[in-house]
């Protein structure tokens, strides 16, 4: 095998475990696999622990844990094998782009997955607390769903907020089963003894479990309650705030709104007039892509064209990589050719992208035929370029020109 | 009866069923004794499970129960036939447009509300079970209180991320009982002898229930709980702030803001100074209408005028139907007449209406003489054509090829 | 007593009562005395419901009761006779004031406070339900308190979302219920036997109580349930984000922006170019108060200078009344001369005031001599005009018909 | 030791203790070493309440105890010598800045963490007591870590609404209370016989605690539970919508908009046009500095530069004062020259910072070369001016004068 092959096959290894692609039926059945994988994983080891279930069916139980633990080992060598492909990692060799998957949290994950359980093999351990390491696949399944990944990225996010909600808390329990301590330790000296048994009841409370296990039962420890009841729905509004930020906040930053001074930095449109720009202002959708997001994908439908307003996106069209920055746009040929996408567009930053819908486009120069001749204009250039050229629906280094001067190059 | 009079009645009936209309008596009474029957039929489901109710007013349950079951099959079945005057249903034929009812959400409760009823007939079954199904009547009633419709949509929008977070609390769960599982197995082992009973203990934990039917009593135990229920207090923000966020968003699209680009858009403004601007912006409320949505009601009196910044209405005025698009106006007639609206105007698509109420359109005309004289200048032209043509309080043709040119058509 | 005097003695008594005036020593103290009255008697209510108090201390608790009574009857007639007073019902005629005062919210909870009481006087009547009723008066304290106040408000505006929430809930709870009913019926007959039993359970899960005096057994009994705590959390997010969202929406709209249409409509400013209205922009504060607040007060200390962005403001100076509109300002006398109010200002419509701070207004007058030279301008001219006129710090006709015409009348 | 000296030590041993420096190692190490303090503090009196413990380490817990109260009174006390070093008390002599520290929450806190010990020396009193005190050292950790400072800021700042929730919740439950005493108090009189009897129940049914000690079980009385249980869920949506409101605001006001008024009075940029000012908005950075925050700090590597947009800035440059105000930028030598910063800038009002990064600043000179002549234009003056005169990547009295006019003085 060539090395280009190898490095064929690594690319497209990575393609079908880490990106949940829109058109890749591989990836697809991987993904669904490996999530049945986990699910069937988890239910038995609930199962298992039941003693009539373990008897009876012990041999099937087996059977399950074995195959999974190879199929989460292959998948975990194979991931960091193809750790290279992974964008953000680019620059960085292929060694060190290991080491950075092996230490990220998915990768720890992945690997609390496996390892236990061949260690289990050499060293014969307790079960129980294999249990526990095996629950733990549960959390691989996050990265198969983006909602469940988003999720995730907001609680890690605002980790340092939610840690400290977590401090504040814990010493108001500790200032509270001090208090609780003082008040009712002669009263139940078995449930409130200690300062530590104390301690279980302020958390049982602050956290509004009440379990009823420990409850005060002189007035002075249930006025002490009282205050602990309060501070604790105050206490629990700080997570519940920082978290409806965050949100907020996501949902402001990938909603942000399309202003004059984009739609102005694009070479395209700089030469309408207000309401020009108006009209374009309400057709333009905003959306901002992460490092590493693939925008389009080479033989997806095309259903809209970009600008791009900040940031840098790759685009890879038979094997040559061409970067766009500010003021560029691509995937417009396939829009009004009503073609598939013939390249892959990723974004190299954090991107904001202008996104113009097909049906939006076809509207616009219809109703504004001037913008239409325009627009007209430069994709004919532009096509005209392609059947020469390169042959994607992307701007190519022609292009480029063409935008940099006002006057496109002669051919 | 003819063809028309079934096509009138059909309407009639859709009109009655599903527009809560505000000048609509029949349709007003229809919604409430509705809403009184699925009460009624709540409280005797409920009284009847009472062994000593169920015998002594045994017959009045049945009966009520039966003109119940009657009513409600009624109901579906006229709304199975006036589905297609449903207007998001309007391009598909009769039958797409009854299938596309059948098997939507608020269709199926329709059905399972008097299906299984019927099948009891046939077979006779258990009567518990039943019972549920008659319960879930009670989601007919979110047909009728547009409140309660608008906190349904936001939970179904928003569907995803929260299937999200009961995943999250599911896996959270089930690591935590794994844990607790191995902890205490030993020493309660009829109540977290097996994972599935620890599961139990950790989602009435997580979701900070606290039976007290089952309590960690070791050290071990009360760490993980302690860990469990501050995790619990952590994944119950999000999905709070989940719904927070897209009540904000929700709130924020309905009042999105007035803009300059949006009034520049509307012709009868388009020649106003800055300040003038400044003056209109002031008075105009903007309002979201989402597809379907009928914006005046011919009859209705008339409040406002109203001023298209996206999207498209459809005006019925005898019979004719208009179109008008983005800077077209319609409701001024009526308002500048003091006169009833003599015309319905439905939204096609999500659209964005400028509003100038009556007193506004009227004080803005007292305060700026010019703005007045070219109001009056546009609507004196209207009320000619009016006279002679359309005589409804709504832009004709003849409006739109008059705001096209500045100069309006001579005639 | 002269009419004239009554009607100053009314006024002086609304005040006492209604506002909480910052320099007004005898409402405060009023307003304190009634509070520590409402404390005094809920704590007695309490304390007297204990037999060995009642016993020991029954005097003391029949005393307190009487007082209060006795003070509170004095209250509801002074604030029934004072009602034409209030500002929102000003144009009302004396007898509908005082109807509209009976029958608002707080004159309900100021009667239901008083009235019970005077029938058990005639009627003897059980002593319990009259608790109850003595509780209520625990509302009357959020008269005294505008925070609270402003959290009830957000809590009665959100009425109709909130009462959707409970009705979803209550039906959620009513099908958990029937599910529960139907699996546990047969094993836990005592206690989920019926379906108004298991509805009990159903609303102690679904509000994350979890008392434990119902919990499931059964197998199918912990799915239901598990699905009833997911739904619950679920549920309670509802309220949580429609405060929430209340909040956000109720702080937008006290802190609107500032913005340069706002500016560009107050005369004083419309000659400024675009860097000093950036400069002023910097230095307004935009506040929002509502019909019937009071802005400003005669003898109060002078902050800032107002200007009207939208909405009417009455102004009273030495028993003449004037009404400001937008673009006019007032208060800028008595700050630039560093003396107290001589006037009272008082909002007739929801107002958007931009608020020049003291210290703002001086800097800016330092910073930008042009600035300088045009607003003392203006205020040498009131001023002048006050001398010989009206006195007070604020707009006069005289300076209405200078802002009118941007040429000042000659003197 | 002259009184130079003396100052000096006092302004180090502030910085140790109060600013957590990015660069100051003493002050981390200072700081880290008070956080195991007070975490092996709080463990050890939680140990000491258990017997078994107590009795055996009773000599390790006394030993700790004393060097934690010798360590935390001399930290109370430097801090009270070194606080005239606080910004905020500057203009303050030196005895009213240590009686206003005394006097804050921080200073009471600090206080509170060591007088009673020294107190029990001389009085013997009961141990118990002061346990509780000796967890109030716990929130002496807020110090030394901002997220937590920050998180308490928010409930600071919204006191007044949340002691509003607590009384409107307490009044709630008052009312309840009554309500379920009257419906009880005969079925279950040792546990709902009273009203403060029921007032427990009350709270803990509205924290939606339910401990299930206390349970109604007629009909009557859990209607009234399932009442109050719906206000309990209502009345906990209140502090959460509160805080997350909070939240947003501050995040709203950290994170504030970059507009085109704040960049057109930086005189740098007057002269840019449109889309020179579009260019240079989407580098800038918006940031929010308190009173009293230290900016830049000499010897610090040098990341951006800054620009002033509202407030005052200090800057300290070989013992220099400097006050530089809006339009102003400083830090842009060491950027250009790559080396460290050579003074300090403190905040001395609420600022608004326009910050540039190194690299963008980089990457406008490179991509612009009109923006970049310019800057290099200013930037060479200034590097000029400095080699003459103050040698400070800062701008001198000099510069300011440049800025003043649009000629720079010749030199």
């Amino acid at each position: 095998m060539t090395r280009d092959r190898v490095r064929d096959l690594r690319r497209r290894i990575y393609l079908i475990l880490e990106q949940g692609g829109v058109g890749d039926g591989a990836s697809r059945l991987v993904d669904r696999l490996l999530m049945a994988v986990i699910v069937v994983n988890l239910v038995a080891v609930a199962l298992e622990s039941v003693p009539e279930y373990s008897e009876r069916y012990g041999v099937v139980f087996g059977l399950i844990e074995d195959v999974s633990l190879v199929i989460f080992t292959v998948e975990y060598v194979l991931r960091l094998w193809a750790a290279p492909e992974h964008l953000p990692y680019h620059r960085l060799g292929a060694t060190r782009a290991r080491v950075r998957y092996a230490l990220s949290a998915a990768g720890l994950v992945d690997l609390i997955a496996v390892l236990p359980f061949w260690f289990a093999f050499l060293v014969p351990s307790e079960l129980r607390v294999l249990q526990v390491f095996r629950m733990v696949r549960f959390f691989k399944i996050a990265r198969y769903s983006p909602a469940m990944r988003s999720l995730l990225d907001v609680l890690y996010r605002e980790r340092r907020a939610l840690i400290g909600c977590v401090v504040i808390t814990l010493g108001t329990a500790v200032v509270a089963a001090a208090a609780m301590h003082l008040a009712e330790a002669r009263v139940q000296p078995d449930k409130l003894g200690t300062i530590p048994q104390a301690l279980w009841w302020a958390i049982v409370t602050l956290g509004t479990i009440g379990y009823g296990d420990v409850v005060p039962i002189t007035v002075a420890g249930k006025i002490i309650a009282t205050v602990t009841i309060f501070l604790g729905l105050i206490m629990m509004a700080l997570p519940v705030g920082i978290i409806a930020t965050a949100f907020a906040d996501e949902i402001h930053r990938r909603n942000f709104i399309v202003t004059w001074g984009m739609i102005a930095r694009v070479p395209l449109f700089t030469e309408l007039d207000a309401g020009e720009i108006a009209d374009i202002m309400e057709l333009l959708r905003a959306e901002v892509v992460e490092t590493g997001d693939i925008i389009v994908r080479a033989g997806d439908p095309a259903h809209s064209m970009y600008f791009i307003a900040a940031g840098e996106v790759e685009v890879v069209v038979r094997k040559e990589h061409l970067r766009l920055g500010v003021g560029q746009f691509f995937g417009e040929v396939a829009v009004l050719r009503r073609s598939r996408r013939s390249a892959t567009a990723t974004a190299l930053t954090r991107t904001n992208l202008l996104v113009l819908d097909a049906q939006d486009l076809h509207a616009l120069m219809e109703r504004d035929p001037r913008v239409a001749a325009r627009i007209k204009d430069v994709v004919e250039k532009r096509v005209g370029h392609e059947i020469i050229g390169a042959k994607g629906d992307l701007v190519t280094e022609e292009i480029k020109r063409h935008e940099g001067n006002i006057e496109p190059a002669k051919k």
